[in-house]
């Protein structure tokens, strides 16, 4: 019954277009309309619910929009009991019918067991499934193995603007009686196995201008004569990693954590193909073979990736510019034990040694445009071990555990501020698409996952 | 009072906003009205005009704007006489009062001897002044001593689309009795001494495209594991030329012209001050730092230039995006006696042999999308020998013998379609400012151009 009014559910949050990224006021109504439901649907599950206002942002064009509140919910507060907090948020990409979508993307439709529509898997589908689990002991009359809180937002997927000052802000009041924070806002590795998270990768990205002038020249008055800033920066950006994908940057693996026996039995372990890996992602040939050499790359090993030129001709056609200035753009997946401030002097250090010895006479200016730490979960740690067991009751098997090869800045934010054990407890199938056209979340998943979800709650408590 | 009512009529001219790059039906109408001005102009002078239908051209957009005629137009057609063609053109380039214009630049303004206005020296001042020289034989009732053709077209900013077409078509009539050919759409490398221009760069523009697949990747979930698309161009783009400005591309000066002692004395009589032609560049150093070295390396020498990427991201702000195809852009400036089909084939041979060497696994495809021969004038030809004494008659002087860094395609098309020798003859001052905010043509040069003009008719006639 619970599960059967979860479905209803889904679909009435599904049909709510709550799209946080296109900056349109008929959307952020939407949103707001989106985050009265769930504070509602908390309410009547006798949560006590409070919807923080989030303010406004203001948009580069000087449009101001006002952001919608951030839930945080609570439902039992028994000191003898551990508090489980669950993050979640109820925006959605963008989506629209014409752009490939089989079904109408805001009418959830359920074909072959697939519940097909924005937002399903991420992140509708899971929110509910934490609703579903919290709603099937209210109905059993039995009282919550654990207390619960929720924090849900509504501008995830436009980059959690308001979030980590409200972290910051109830460190102290709504979060310190938090003990774990669990997140379900990724996939399995599998289609049919479940998986745990416990780590990401971290991000610096750095852009390296060169600078001749502020204006472009004609290659054919200048052509011949100048240091062409477009031929340093191809030179530096040359210089970052080889064709193997090996990081050219002196001293950059250093702080590498080693590999262990253990990691590599976690590797073995896990129910990835990857040929068929290798066939979905449309590519011809991997820089690795083996299952275990891939996902290492993905994961535990740093990468760099060169992502374009701002300031030259990118447009179609035969332009014959030197362009004046140009703004190279890479960055580095960062892996534990890296550290960003030394990783941003190796590669400032690094690139102003292949400028020096091009004897160019432009100037060259590095920048650490953004820098995110890599996440890495404690495994022996409690709500681990909870979810290790319930997982094994619900789904019969050990989970695969995963990293993810991304950045998820909010389980920093968690872990940096309120410094309690954050898990990664993902729902949905590898092939769900979030993101893309025809996301779905699979009946199997969501009815299982919201089993899941209360079976985790038992397990953390008796491990308390 | 010729020269005083070319003033009039260049005033008359320049407030004409025949600008053929913007596709607005206005301007279009402007660029017929321009034509039918000069058409005119050239009817009260005694010639006979043709003014031919240009069609019309379809834009990218599906837009039909109709091109202006292309007049021809002659005067006199005596056997005994040499028959000398004027090429020119009355399109301008945009030009706004508010891009930086201290005058309004459709009102022809004399300040301090020097007249500003859109087109003023590109190409209306000059075009006025061939007229000039005419009406002076005709105002003194003198016989004109060369025949006189025109061929002056309306669409030359915008690529003098139909012009090639034109002279293929009228090879064996309008050109047939056609001895000689000048064109006056460059500038002098001085402010006060005049110049012959003798030769031009060509150009072929290569694409060199590496594919891994059609969408672009997520750097966090496939960064380490695929060869990126731009890490393979980068290493091609930076195996094309080094910090010195020297092409690396195997065989590729092999066919360049040696350099002669004769050529040697041209480039040491020539005035030009490197250290102001930097300053005036607003460039901190350039690769050279003789006056002799600039110019062989922007005239005789080729060069290579980088222009930028399509497909990768370009933008300001972080996107975390390998980019999956992504298409490289570059030219070489071709001097004589490169050959161009041997250049393609240096560029592809090496390329491929770059790009053999990285062993990747994506698809890498080099095309050259664009080839224009370099051109270069006999000056010991009789119209040069004229040019020259015409010079040292008005102006007291040698001229600077100079060449174009640049690809100037008209002269290739006369010297190629009609097979009769090609000359340039500039009358405005390095600093005129075509193309760019305050283009002017000082009073002096227009006066003075003009003159030369009428004694170049007379020099011709003599040395024929």
């Amino acid at each position: 019954m619970v599960l059967k009014l979860g479905r209803m559910t889904l679909k009435e949050w599904v049909a709510v277009e709550s799209d946080s990224i296109q900056p349109v006021p008929r959307l952020r109504q939407e949103l707001f309309r989106m985050m009265a439901l769930a504070a509602d649907k908390l309410r009547r599950l006798g949560a006590s619910v409070d919807s923080v206002d989030g303010g406004s942002q203001q948009l580069p064009n000087g449009q101001t929009l006002p952001i919608p509140p951030i839930i945080l919910a609570e439902l039992g507060n028994d000191p003898k009991k551990p508090t489980v907090c669950f993050y979640g948020h109820l925006d959605v990409q963008p989506a629209r019918r014409e752009d490939g979508w089989l079904t109408d993307p805001y009418t959830l439709t359920e074909v072959d067991g697939k519940l097909y529509g924005r937002g399903a898997t991420d992140n509708k589908g899971p929110v509910l499934a934490w609703i579903n689990a919290v709603s099937a002991f209210r109905a059993m009359e039995e009282d919550l193995p654990v207390n619960i809180k929720f924090i849900i937002e509504g501008m995830e997927e436009a980059g959690s603007v308001a979030l980590e000052e409200l972290v910051r802000r109830e460190k102290d009041r709504f979060f310190s009686s938090v003990d774990y924070v669990v997140i379900s806002d990724n996939l399995w590795i599998s289609r049919r196995k479940p998986a745990l998270t416990c780590g990401t990768r971290g991000n610096s990205y750095f852009t390296v201008e060169v600078k001749c002038r502020d204006q472009d020249f004609h290659s054919g008055t200048f052509g011949g004569i100048l240091n062409e800033p477009m031929a340093d920066l191809i030179a530096l950006l040359g210089s970052l990693v080889d064709s193997s994908g090996h990081i050219l940057i002196p001293g950059i693996y250093d702080h590498v954590a080693p590999l262990t026996e253990e990691e590599k039995k976690m590797y073995k372990a896990i129910d990835l193909d990857p040929e068929e890996y290798r066939n979905s992602s449309q590519v011809k040939k991997f820089l690795f073979d083996t299952k275990e050499e891939i996902l290492m790359h993905l994961w535990r090993y740093p990468s760099l990736s060169i992502h374009g030129i701002e300031g030259a001709f990118e447009e179609p056609g035969a332009k014959t510019v030197i362009p004046g200035r140009v703004i190279g753009k890479f960055s580095i997946r960062l892996v534990p034990h890296m550290n960003m401030s030394v990783v941003e002097t190796q590669v400032k250090q690094h690139l102003e040694y292949i400028f020096s010895k091009r004897n160019s006479s432009n100037q060259m200016v590095v920048s650490m445009a953004l820098g995110l730490h890599p996440w890495i979960a404690n495994i022996k740690d409690n709500q681990y071990l909870a979810a290790k067991r319930a997982i094994k009751t619900v789904f019969g098997t050990e989970p695969d555990m995963i990293r993810d090869g991304s950045t998820i800045p909010i389980a920093n934010i968690f872990q940096d501020v309120i410094q309690k054990s954050v898990m990664m407890l993902p729902l949905g199938a590898v092939d769900d698409g979030e993101h893309a056209q025809n996301e779905k979340i699979n009946r199997w998943n969501y009815i299982e996952g919201s089993k899941l979800f209360a079976a985790f709650f038992l397990e953390m408590a008796k491990l308390h």
